[in-house]
């Protein structure tokens, strides 16, 4: 399936280690670095959603070390060349990817294993209410079942 | 206990909220942000003990999201002035901090909880195996028990 448009999922590494593996998240001389603001987790409870935010500075950069989460991103741009508004992927430590998603998008995400499911965000900028909007999940409509 | 000279353990933020906690890990605007090199997780299982590494260039911003890890910290630098040479601290989910260590510092660390054990690592630059150096466990001697 198509994504958004700058929209990124990128593969990452994973180094078997007996003593304990390394997960590659991001690193500076990638293409979906940007700049770095912040790093922050987020968890998000078995069937819990979190959403709707656009960012409207912040470019995400973000990895799912435990668990598996959903996120449904929704398009509204007006420039955008994407014929879809909506796009929905799950990832996760057994889907182990990175999510890069641009500023003016909506996004809203659902932990989908009922142990834990945790997101780290590498944040372009610092964390700033006054640069994202939010809408309540039932403001945009999507079938999340 | 007094730290090596250059190594900082600082308080992090952690917001509760019912559908999931936020964990902050670490803004460009604190002391502690030097720059953006690449981040990474570490699994360390339970009992095992990774080191001794010294990192040349690399500064390590570590925060344990998962378990609990015990870092040993070795310092035979010739200007420092500490006067201790061994610095050890358990840091993890229970007891939420960060952890800098900037380069020229020997490090080993150990997973102390049965379930996992993780360690986020925002470091400084990329990985680069040439600007670190590896010594066996046995080669500095520490009591770890």
């Amino acid at each position: 399936m198509d994504s958004l448009e700058g929209v990124v999922l990128s593969s990452l590494k994973v180094i078997s280690n007996e003593k304990g593996n390394i997960f590659h998240a991001l690193k500076s001389s990638e293409k979906s670095f940007n700049t770095f603001g912040e790093a922050y987790f987020s968890e998000i409870t078995h069937n819990s959603t979190k959403g709707w935010k656009k960012h409207t500075r912040m470019t995400m950069n973000l990895v799912i070390i435990s668990g598996t989460v959903r996120f449904v991103l929704f398009d509204d741009r007006k420039f955008s060349n994407t014929s879809l508004k909506f796009w929905e992927i799950e990832i996760g430590e057994k889907n182990y990817k990175r999510l890069t998603i641009p500023p003016g998008i909506y996004v809203a995400f659902r932990g989908i294993e009922k142990r834990r499911n945790l997101v780290l965000n590498l944040a372009s900028i610092e964390h700033d209410p006054f640069e994202s909007e939010n809408l309540n999940l039932d403001e945009i409509k999507y079938k999340w079942e």
